[in-house]
């Protein structure tokens, strides 16, 4: 394993001044329903509104000097994209993010806020690598995956050192998984922080490709078939061993188990989340009777969701 | 004054034990809205959704055993009889709420999901005070009004009470004002915690007795005009006379600028609160220049509104 105990310490210390640390949120009401005592780790109200604000600051302070003075890059229509941008900002370099030209404007004024420069590519996987590896040999800036890259790992982990810190005794820990940053980091967050807490990821039924990886024990491709757009990413071959080593168990749940959790969560906590970030706590509903009395910490990813497109997601029911 | 230092402290040490002590949560792209550093007490996290849980608890427990054996009863169809419903349970005893057969199915819901026993009256003051007599001279039940009642009001006090403990120097502290429970208590507190903190309400427009009572000297009535539905109620005469001497000023914002401030709290925090609960912060963009580079802490009153309501709301503009 590359990330040991020290790297997390040290990818926490080098991003605390720049993250927030965000507070642990708890509901009676939820409790209730899911018979259980589930904390909620909110980096929705991390900064960008996305867990993913950690792993990006933790990448670019990563580099060295003569790395940062030619700038980062990445290619992400997502959170990612915004927390790169905004950690390049922060340490004066420049960012440029290669984003599909069908990406929500939303999306790009985002980047765009925070002095990002974005290069349209066409819609597809392979138009964004060869724009990426262009962009590169242009600029020479160093690319910052989202996820397969291991500072952004240990920075993501920081979000299960800070919830581990201030909830002692985690029967479980629950995250989503899409490329597997997040999830990876969790795991190697208990493994090093809080040993006796099982692991367990969330993942759409429409897209459980690390479900089937955790099964067949090599990475499986995606498919695209659930609401929860940021879980419609492959493992990487940073990030699946990791997973495959130190989390115990998938558990996929179906686009209408995620809105009804989103809408469980939107009404009971007062606090928005976006579907990707409703799965955990939908997975753990579902087998809810696996879980009772349990004390069970979950990471919500995210808060970036169009607020008209929530709501028409949560009426249709 | 009835309240003290030494009452504001009591209470609080005497809910504790039952409510949460709620994050205080800020935003980077919310000051650079209102080029100010805004610290918002998040009340809409509270147990039963508002501040109101904190009065409510309050004066229950400052019952004599006598008194709670009768049990405790109030007119309300909002939060505070949720509030009541939920102490009254806490404490074993029984309360009785008089309801405008009107109110929302959900919010009687709430207080039978209490174990709270509604009496359905005619949606009028006259009717409401009427059934309430009557309840009471049948049960011998304790009147706890929604806000004007010391005790509820140091109660209320005890949320501006825990900003100041986490918050130093604050410049302004603003809550929305409608009976003016929550001002009068925020008054309060800043005269005794932190004197130097300017204390500024924010009303609607459409219902803007409190702006007009402090011009007058006198109680004013409230109209209803407005969404903000929270803030439909005229000023008491246990809290106005708090509110006229300690409270500098009130801010007047319209229904449009209370649904921008709505919006921008829902999308840039990604919390949910109720068209009450922004008025303050409306109140504080629509005379931004006037709080300039200012530390000014923000009451985030409630979060109970439906979501399809607000939804609609916001996306009238």
């Amino acid at each position: 394993m590359n990330i040991n105990r020290t790297t997390i310490e040290q990818a926490h210390e080098r991003i605390k001044p720049y993250i927030h640390r965000t507070p642990v949120l708890t509901s009676q009401s939820i409790d209730d329903v899911a018979g259980c005592h589930v904390f909620f780790k909110c980096e929705n109200f991390q900064k960008v509104g996305a867990f993913k604000a950690r792993g990006a600051m933790n990448a670019a302070l990563s580099l060295t000097e003569e790395q940062l003075t030619k700038g980062v890059a990445t290619h992400s229509s997502g959170n990612h994209a915004q927390a790169l941008a905004r950690a390049a900002k922060i340490l004066g370099v420049k960012a440029y993010i290669v984003m599909p030209r069908t990406a929500p404007e939303i999306k790009k004024r985002g980047v765009r806020g925070y002095g990002g420069e974005i290069f349209e590519c066409e819609p597809t996987l392979e138009a964004r690598e060869t724009m990426l590896s262009e962009v590169i040999k242009k600029t020479g800036a160093t690319e910052i995956h989202p996820f397969n890259n291991y500072e952004v790992i240990a920075g993501q982990a920081t979000a299960a050192v800070e919830l581990f810190e201030e909830i002692k005794n985690l029967d479980v820990i629950m995250a989503p998984v899409g490329g597997g940053g997040l999830l990876s980091g969790t795991g190697l967050a208990a493994a090093y922080f809080s040993p006796a807490t099982k692991v367990i990821a969330g993942e759409p039924e429409g897209s459980d490709d690390a479900y089937r990886s955790m099964k067949s024990g090599k990475i499986e491709q995606a498919q695209s078939q659930t609401i929860a757009d940021g879980l419609l990413t492959t493992l990487g071959d940073k990030t699946f061993p990791i997973i495959h080593e130190l989390v115990s168990e998938v558990i996929t749940s179906s686009d209408a188990q995620i809105i009804d959790a989103m809408r469980l969560v939107w009404e009971r906590m007062k606090i928005i989340i976006e579907p990707s970030c409703a799965v955990p706590l939908a997975s753990l509903l579902k087998e809810k009777e696996r879980f009772k009395d349990k004390r069970v910490g979950i990471i919500l990813s995210g808060g970036n969701v169009d607020l008209e497109r929530a709501l028409k997601l949560m009426a249709r029911k």
